[in-house]
């Protein structure tokens, strides 16, 4: 995905609007609702009778992400997904995305080129148009802010604060990945640090890398449900870990939950990973981030259409407020989750591992 | 504006999502057009029949605001109205913002609250709803990404592309003085770095400073020529200055143009401090920038409409493209007006003064 090339353009050799047009020029339009793009004051947009979701995230060089070890297409296309990931999480379709970058002097044309490549990459993929931006220096760094807007029926919108008691509690694909490959690439980098002729040793993980370096935004799942016509109670994506964001879920809705460790999905490399990184597979998944699957919550009368979904699992129930945010462990224990609810987890970890 | 608090909560207190809850939690929603404001994956908005506008900026300590002489809720304000001039500038009306937020930790969480204060200002000032964001730290300095969304009538809106050949151009307010603010600054600080003892001198020059710490967006103006129903041709806001928007227009309208050097709105204080600086104020306004006026295209049958209408200002005319973009000169003199149009003007006025 990634290639290396041999130029180098300094920004200053362009300036800022010799930049915008290097980097904008081959923007084709897809969208009916793109009616203006990149070119003037802001970006024109008509839904019509459709309601518009708007989400935006900040990246910093070095929060979250580190050069050292991304390659500044993936980059480019995580930065995307992270966004189209939050409007797929309100049920909506991901339709209209604009870019503000601030770079140093560090940077040259070519690598925005190739930060640009991760982006229009991931626009293809999703049929999103790139539509405005602003680019600006910066005195040290790369910080990358990105904007997508997104179009919903208003009956079709699937928000925080509706989960219902007795609802089901569903995620999508598997968890913990993400973070994995973390660990794996910051291992990596301290292996090349001590030794700069030390090649990273990262056969056999494509799997778990791909989580970090290249997630995908699960316009799947929401278009599968859509036409088996099962409407979320309320849905988030997994961005923080799954604790964070099933007490998101609780918190808004004002309800508990019983959530089973047994069902939280996790892929087998993901398993052997943390154990060799001696963590329980459990708080990687509860804790990690950065998956940017599906939690949703449905109807139990959908229970026999959702059960034999490929890539959907029912991990857990809604329950009273009072009864509180609760993880039931393999053994039948219930452990409250909090917003630091992996600290409980760590500590059992750490007991049974000693 | 501007008052100086003596606690500091260190960011790492509250936590990402305490410090949000802190920076938002007195948000009232005030347009019916926003449906869903902070604290779900995305922002929800419905115009109906209305195209949605947006725009996003990103602003970099250092590029271009200095922390030494920008309070932060100056920051705040001046980041809100910088947006929503984007979105007047083609004929809309600002409706929600989004912020995405990086600082370091050597902001504190009362910095951050001064820094929405300003944003929150404009906001209740323009009848703008914040309705989400996102808030991360950075390495080092503070990054602000600023989303606007804004609505317009389908035929109301405003682009650049759409002048005429023989249209008049105009421009709203005066130019310059945000320039000669920023250099005043500049002048301080040094200064003020020669010697800590020495306080600022900027007694008198209140209206410049204001242009460069307090801007406003020009909502009035279109609400004016709406009003007495002139739909400009073509708009932009004068952020880079006179001669990049100009060019802009003409660009992208394939015209040239005749500017008037002596018809070109520079207010009093502005040539006073730019002798001072020993600078032409015609180069000032030609590009300083960040004035935020609005320089617009109109049919020249409007001229008895709107040459007696205070604070709007007739400086040129359309002409083919072959003509060129041109500023004629007190003296008649016609000069072209490029990217670097100033670099001649600074040749010119450098000649002048010797």
């Amino acid at each position: 995905m990634f290639e290396n090339k041999n130029r180098r353009t300094e920004l200053s050799e362009l300036g800022e609007f010799g930049l915008i047009d290097q980097l904008t020029k081959k923007i084709k339009l897809k969208n009916k609702s793109s009616i203006k793009g990149v070119g003037d004051d802001a970006a024109v947009i008509y839904y019509g009778t459709k309601q518009t979701l708007v989400t935006t995230d900040l990246l910093v060089e070095g929060v979250p992400f580190d050069m050292t070890y991304t390659p500044l297409k993936h980059l480019g296309y995580k930065a995307a997904i992270v966004n189209f990931s939050d409007i797929i999480a309100m049920n909506g379709i991901p339709k209209q995305l604009i870019i503000g970058i601030a770079a140093s002097n560090r940077y040259s044309v070519e690598a925005l080129e190739e930060l640009y490549a991760g982006i229009y990459l991931a626009c293809d993929k999703y049929g999103v148009d790139l539509v405005g931006g602003d680019t600006t220096s910066s005195v040290s760094g790369l910080f990358i802010s990105i904007t997508v807007t997104g179009e919903a029926d208003k009956n079709e919108i699937t928000y925080r604060d509706t989960a219902k008691n007795g609802n089901l509690i569903c995620v999508s694909g598997d968890l913990g990945g993400a973070y994995m490959g973390l660990l794996l690439l910051e291992r990596e980098k301290k292996v090349f640090k001590a030794d700069k002729n030390m090649q990273p040793d990262l056969g056999g993980y494509d799997y778990i890398l791909a989580r970090q370096l290249k997630p995908e935004a699960r316009i799947d799942v929401i278009n599968h449900l859509k036409d088996i016509k099962i409407k979320p109670t309320a849905m988030i994506d997994i961005s923080d870990g799954l604790a964070s964001e099933i007490l998101h879920i609780c918190t808004c809705s004002k309800l508990g939950c019983n959530l089973y460790e047994e069902k939280i999905p996790i892929d087998v490399t993901t398993i052997n990973i943390a154990e060799e990184f001696k963590i329980d597979p459990t708080v990687c998944a509860l804790s990690g981030g950065e998956d940017y699957e599906l939690l949703f919550t449905i109807e139990p009368d959908y229970f026999d259409k959702i059960k034999d979904i490929d890539g959907i699992s029912v991990i857990g129930h809604l329950t009273a407020e009072n009864e509180g945010v609760n993880l039931i462990s393999r053994s039948g224990t219930s452990i409250p989750i909090t917003a630091q609810g992996w600290d409980a987890l760590l500590k059992k970890d750490n007991g049974k591992k000693s």
